[in-house]
C-alpha cells in the first residue's frame, strides 16, 4: 500500500529529512585530507580506497533534487561555425531530459551569436532563458597565455567567467560544447548541496593518464591532483570565487607555471588544475558519470561499467565521433539519438512552473486560436503562421569580400534537390544563399553530403540556411525570404533550384548591374529569360548562339511553353532572340520572370504556401513599386527535368488546393489595393480573369 | 565533499537501508479501509483525503529500484496489423528509458506473431528476450462475454493471463499497446514492493467520471470503487493471483453482472473493476502518473500538472493521437518523439549486465570484426553484412486467394520513389509485394502518403515491407529478397519501381504462365521487353502496336539503348517485333532483363549493395540453373525518367566505387564456379572482358 492523507505523508516527509540529514551527516564526516589523494580513476562515486569495488550508486541517487520550479543556469562558450552547430546537440539532449526551467550563458563571438540568436529566437522553447555575452571584450584578460589546444583562446575563456556573468548569478554549471546529456540537469544542479563552506568548484576527475606524466619521453604535463581534474563539465559556485579572489589566485599561479612550461597543452584545464593542486580545498569532487570522458586512451571504461547510469558523456578529443573506443557504438548511439532529434518537439512546455512565454509564443498562440478548423484554408493559413526554426550559415562560410556590383543567387531547395548543388556551383561560380528546408536528421545526412563533395566542400562563398520542417505544406515563400535576408552582396538572382544558369551569368550580370546603374540611377528588375528541357543529357548551351541553335533543333523550349506560357511570354523571346541590349517589357498578369534585384527589395508574400503564385505575386509587387522590367540580351537560365517533388504531387490534384488559392490570392489582392491604392487596380482586372496557374 | 571509501559507504547503505525500512512501516500503517474509498481522483500519489494537497513526488520516488540487472517481465496482448504498427512505439519508449534486462511475453495472433517475430529477429536488441503465445488458444476462454469495446474480443485477453503465461513467472507488468513511456520501467516495477500479502494487482485510478455512472440518460456502467480503476498499465502478481483463485472469481463475477448487464463496455476492464469492487483487498493503487489517460473528458490534467514527472502516457481513445486536450501537443510531442524514433540507435547493450546476445548477434560481430578497414572495399562488405530491421506487412493488408497461376509483382524502394506508387497501381492491378528502404520518421511519412492517397488506400493487395536504413549504401538485393521471401503468389514479376507495365501485362502474364506451364512443365524464366522514354509526360501505349509507333517516332527506346545496349541486347527487340509467340534467348554476358518466374526461383546475391551488377548475377544465377529465357512477345514495360537518387550520384562518379564493384564480381564468379561446377565457365570468360556496368 501506498502511503495515503497528508498529515501521515508530512510526518512521513519530517521523519525521512531528519534521517536523510543524519544519514548526511555521517558520509560527510570523512577525512578532508582524502580530498589530496589521486584516488583510484573513474569510479561511479568518486574517490575510493585503491581496493574498494565501487559502492554503489545509492549515495548518489539520495542526492536533493533542486526545487520543482528553480530556475538553473548554464553557461557555455561557444565561437565559430561548428561550434554553434555542435551547441545545438547539447542543447537538444538537455532541454530533452530537463523538468526545471533553465537560463542559457552563451559566450559566443559574432558569428555564432548571429546564428544562435535566429536559432533561439524561432525556437521559442518555452522556460529557456537565453543571454549572450561577447567573448571578444575579456580576450586580453587571457591572450597572454600561450596555448596548444585545439579549442584555441576561446578554451581558456571558463577562467574568466566569474568576471563575464552577472554579479548576481551565484552558481551556474558551466559545459563545453562537446558534452551530451544521458539524464537530467537537476540531478547536476543538485550536487552543490553537497560543497562545503570553502568549496567553490565541482569537477569530475580526469579519465586519462594524462596529469600522471611519462605518457611518452620528456612529457611534462602542467601539476595536478593525481590524474587531475576534466573542466568539460563544472559545477561553478561564482559569488565564492569573486570572494576568494578567484583572479588573483589563477593569474598567479598560471604566470608561476609559464615560467617552467611554454604553454598550457589543455588550456583552462591546466590552469585550472594547477591552482587545485595548490589549493585541494577548493574541489568538490563529481561522481565520474557527469563527465565520462571518450578520449583515445580512455578509462573512462572503469567508470561507465560500474554505474548503473551515465549522466553526460563528454568527447573530448578532436577526432570526436570517430574516435577509437570499444563501446563507440553505444556512445555514438545516444549522441545521435540528439544529433538527429527533431527539435521542434522541444517546444513543451513545463506543465505547472509558471514562465515567461517565449518572445511573440503568446501572439503566435492568440492568432493560431483565432484560425477556423473548418476553414477550407484552414491548413495553409496554420503553415503560413507557423514560426520555422531557422539555423542560418549552417556550413562553414566566408562571406564575400564586399564588391559594388557582386550578386548573389538565392533559392531555396528540400532534400530531393540535392543533386541539383554540384552543378549549380559549376554553373555559378559566385556568391550563393540557401534556404534547405530540411528535419534534423536531414540536415545531418546534408552536411555529410556536402563533405564527400569535392566540388561543395571546395565553396567557401556558398551559404546554406536551414529551415526546420513543420507542417504539411512546402513554406516556399518563407525560405525564400530567408535566403533573402542572408543574402551579403548588394545584389540579389531570386533563381530557382531546378535552374542553371548560364555559365557566363554571373560575370554578365555583374557587368550589366555596373552598366545600366542598378539601384542607384535606375529601379529595375533585371529579367534573366528561362528555358527548359525536357531531356536528361542535355549538352548545355556555351552561348546565346548555341542556345537558340538547341531551341530551333527542338532540345530546349522557353519554360512552360507548353503548360502555362502565360508566366513568361511577357518576356517576350521573339525580341530576346534579336535583341542586343537589355529592352523594357511591361508587366502583365501572371508574369513570374526570374529577376535580379537589389538586395533591399521587397520580400516575397510568405502566405503563399505549397505550389502556385508564389513568385507571381512578387513580381506584381516590384511592378507596384515601379521597378522597370529590363530584359538582359545575353542572359539565360535553364531548367532541367526532374520528377515531381512529393510536396507538390500531393496538393496538385486537389480540387481544394486550388480553391485555396484562389482564395489567398484574392486576400493578397486586398492587401496590394490597401497599400498601392488605385495604382493597384490593374492587378485586380488581371486577377479576375478565369484561368489559374498552379 | 561526497562519500568515499568503502567500509564508510557500507555503513551508509546499512543504516541507510534500515531507516528506510523505519520509513517504511511508518507510511505503510495506514487505515487499510481507505482503500475502499473512491478517493479523489487524478493525484500524482493516490487517493488522498478530498480537502488534500498531494503530497509530492517524495514519496513515490523514495520507492526501492529493482535490483541493477534483474530482468523485468513485460506482456502484451497485440492482435493484428495496427497492433502490431503500434506497439513498435510502445517498445522503443520501453527501450529508450530502461536500465534493466526486459522479457515481452506477446500474445499475438498469427498476423501479428509474423510481423513481430521478423522485427525482433532483425533489430536485435541486447538484453531483451521475446516469447510469444498463441492469442487464439485462450479464445475459447472469454469468448462467451459479450463485449461492446473496440479492442474486441483481444480487448479481454488480459483476464487469462495467468493461465496463458508460463507458471514459473510470478510477476509482470502488462500494458496496453497504446500508451507510451517517458521514464524507465523499473521505477514500475519497484512499486511491488508496495504490495502488502493480499494485494494481487496494481493499477492506477480511472481518470475519467465513467464509473460514476450518469453521464447520459441511462448510463449504467458496471459495478466500480468510485472512478474505477484503468487496465492500460498492471501489476500483475500472477502466482498470488493463480493462488487465490482468480479464475473462477472473475467468472463468477463477469456471469453474475451479465445476468444485469447485457455486454461488458470497456472489455477487461469492467471486468477487473467489478471483481475489485468485491475485494477492494486485491488491489494496490499506483500514481496516477504510471498511466496519464487522454480520453476525451479526461481528468488528468489533475495529475499531470501537479506532478513533476509524467511516467506513462495511455492514449485510451479510438482517437489515439487527435483526442481533444488541451495540452494534446506536449503529450503528441512525446508520443512522435518515439514515433521517428530511429529503432537502430536502441541496439545498446546494458554495461555491467551480463545477457545472452541476440540470435546471430556474436557470429555478425565476429564477422564484422575480421572486416579490413583499410580494404577498399570496407563499406560493401560492411554494408553487406548488416543486418536490416524489417517490419514486413507494414500498412494492412489482404493476402490474395489462392490461385494457381497468379504473379506478384515485386519491387523496391527509397522514399524518392513514392511518387511512382499511384502510376504504379493504375498499370499493375494484381498483387505487389515492394520493399521500402526507409527511416522511421520516413515511415510515417509513407504511412500518411498512403492515407492520403485514395488509389492506394484502396489497393488491399499490395503489401510493404519496410526495411530500415543503416549504413551507406543501398542494400538493393537485401530488399529484392525481402520482397521476394513475402510474395504469397506462386509466380513473381521481378520488377524495378521506375517501370510502368502495360496495363494488360498482368492477365497476359497469368495467361501465358498456364499456357506454357511455367514451373511445372518448363523450368523457365519468362522475359518482359524493357523500353524506355526520356519524356516526362508520355501517352503511354494501350498495345505493342502503339508501343511500336512511338519506338518508331522516337518518343521510346529499348531500354539503355545509348548507354548501355548489352544489358538487354539479348532480348531481341528485332524478333520482338515480329513475333506471335514466346521465343527462347541465349543468356549472354551483362544480361539483366525483367523476368517473371516461380516464387521459389534463386535469391538476389546480397553482396551487390549500392548500384550495379545486382540483377546481372541473378540472371546469370538463374542460367547457371538452366532456367530457359523465353521472350513474351506482346509483353512490355517502359522505364520512366526520374532525378538520379542521391544513392547512385554518390558513388557512380568514384573509382574506388567501380574498383570495389569489380572485386565483388570476381568473388561472385569464384562462388559460381564452387556451386556450379564447370558449366560456370562460361561466366568466367564473359566477366574478363573489359567494360563494366556501372
Amino acid at each position: 500500500m501506498l502511503p495515503r492523507g497528508r498529515p501521515r505523508a508530512l510526518g512521513a516527509a519530517v521523519l525521512l529529512l531528519g534521517l536523510l540529514l543524519l544519514v548526511g551527516l555521517f558520509l560527510l564526516a570523512g577525512d578532508p585530507r582524502a580530498d589530496a589523494a589521486g584516488g583510484s580513476c573513474c569510479r561511479p562515486t568518486p574517490p575510493e580506497p585503491p581496493d574498494g569495488r565501487p559502492s554503489g550508486p545509492a549515495a548518489r541517487e539520495g542526492a536533493p533534487r533542486p526545487p520543482r520550479c528553480q530556475l538553473l543556469h548554464v553557461a557555455i562558450v561557444c565561437a565559430g561555425l561548428n561550434s554553434s552547430r555542435e551547441v545545438v546537440t547539447l542543447v537538444k539532449s538537455m532541454l530533452f531530459y530537463r523538468k526545471n526551467p533553465l537560463h542559457l550563458h552563451l559566450v559566443t563571438d559574432a558569428v555564432a551569436r548571429s546564428i544562435l540568436e535566429t536559432l533561439f529566437r524561432t525556437w521559442m522553447v518555452p522556460a529557456l532563458g537565453v543571454s549572450f555575452y561577447d567573448a571578444d571584450q575579456p580576450k586580453p584578460q587571457i591572450s597572454w597565455i600561450p596555448n596548444k589546444h585545439y579549442s584555441g583562446l576561446y578554451g581558456l575563456m571558463k577562467l574568466v567567467l566569474p568576471g563575464i556573468l552577472p554579479p548576481g548569478l551565484a552558481q551556474v554549471i558551466v559545459l563545453d560544447t562537446d558534452v551530451t546529456f544521458a539524464s537530467d540537469i537537476a540531478e547536476l544542479w543538485a550536487l552543490f548541496a553537497y560543497f562545503s563552506d570553502k568549496q567553490v568548484i565541482g569537477l569530475v576527475e580526469n579519465q586519462s593518464d594524462w596529469y600522471l606524466g611519462n605518457l611518452w619521453k620528456n612529457h611534462r604535463p602542467w601539476p595536478a591532483l593525481g590524474r587531475g581534474f576534466n573542466t568539460g563539465v563544472i559545477l561553478l559556485w561564482l559569488d565564492r570565487l569573486r570572494r576568494a579572489g578567484w583572479e588573483q589566485m589563477w593569474q598567479l599561479t598560471a604566470r608561476r607555471e609559464l615560467l617552467t612550461h611554454p604553454a598550457t597543452s589543455l588550456a583552462d584545464q591546466d590552469i585550472f588544475n594547477a591552482v587545485i593542486k595548490e589549493h585541494p580545498g577548493l574541489v568538490q569532487p563529481l561522481p565520474c558519470v557527469w563527465n565520462v570522458q571518450l578520449s583515445d586512451h580512455t578509462l573512462a571504461e572503469l567508470c561507465y561499467l560500474e554505474a548503473a547510469d551515465l549522466k553526460v558523456i563528454h568527447w573530448n578529443s578532436p577526432k570526436k565521433l570517430r574516435v577509437k573506443n570499444k563501446h563507440a557504438e553505444f556512445f555514438r548511439n545516444l549522441y545521435l539519438t540528439f544529433l538527429g532529434y527533431d527539435g521542434n518537439l522541444l517546444r513543451r512546455e513545463l506543465f505547472g512552473c509558471p514562465s515567461q512565454p517565449p518572445t511573440g509564443a503568446e501572439q503566435l498562440q492568440q492568432s493560431l486560436a483565432q484560425l477556423d478548423e473548418e476553414d477550407a484554408c484552414f491548413e495553409f493559413r496554420q503553415q503560413q503562421l507557423t514560426v520555422h526554426r531557422v539555423h542560418i550559415t549552417f556550413l562553414p562560410h566566408k562571406p564575400p569580400p564586399p564588391r559594388p556590383h557582386d550578386v548573389t543567387l538565392v533559392a531555396q531547395l528540400s532534400m530531393d534537390r540535392l543533386q541539383m548543388l554540384e552543378a549549380l556551383c559549376r554553373h555559378w561560380p559566385g556568391p550563393m544563399s540557401l534556404a534547405l528546408y530540411l528535419t534534423d536528421a536531414e540536415a545531418q545526412q546534408f552536411l555529410h553530403f556536402v563533405e564527400a563533395s569535392p566540388v561543395l566542400s571546395a565553396r567557401q562563398d556558398v551559404a546554406y540556411h536551414v529551415v526546420y520542417r513543420e507542417g504539411p505544406l512546402y513554406p516556399v515563400n518563407q525560405l525564400r525570404n530567408v535566403a533573402l535576408a542572408q543574402a551579403l552582396t548588394p545584389y540579389v538572382f531570386l533563381s530557382d533550384i531546378d535552374f542553371l544558369p548560364a555559365y557566363s551569368l554571373y560575370d554578365y550580370l555583374r557587368a550589366s548591374i555596373e552598366q545600366l546603374g542598378l539601384g542607384s540611377l535606375r529601379k529595375a528588375a533585371l529579367v534573366v529569360p528561362a528555358f527548359e528541357t525536357l531531356r536528361y543529357r542535355l549538352s548545355f548551351p556555351r552561348s546565346k548562339a548555341e542556345l537558340l541553335a538547341l531551341l530551333d533543333a527542338g532540345a530546349l523550349s522557353t519554360f512552360r511553353y507548353h503548360e502555362w506560357p502565360r508566366g513568361h511570354a511577357a518576356t517576350d523571346y521573339a525580341s530576346w532572340r534579336e535583341a542586343q541590349a537589355p529592352y523594357r517589357v511591361q508587366w502583365a498578369a501572371d508574369y513570374e520572370p526570374y529577376v535580379v534585384v537589389p538586395r533591399d527589395c521587397p520580400r516575397y508574400d510568405p502566405r503563399f504556401v505549397g505550389f502556385g503564385w508564389n513568385k507571381v505575386a512578387h513580381i506584381m509587387e516590384l511592378d507596384a513599386q515601379e521597378y522597370e522590367l529590363l530584359v538582359l540580351p545575353e542572359a539565360f537560365t535553364i531548367h532541367l527535368p526532374h520528377t515531381p517533388s512529393l510536396d507538390i504531387s500531393r496538393f496538385r490534384s486537389s480540387p481544394a488546393y486550388r480553391a485555396c488559392l484562389q482564395a489567398l490570392k484574392e486576400e493578397f489582392h486586398q492587401d496590394l489595393s490597401r497599400r498601392y491604392g488605385a495604382a493597384a487596380l490593374k492587378y485586380l482586372t488581371a486577377l479576375q480573369r478565369p484561368r489559374s496557374p498552379v
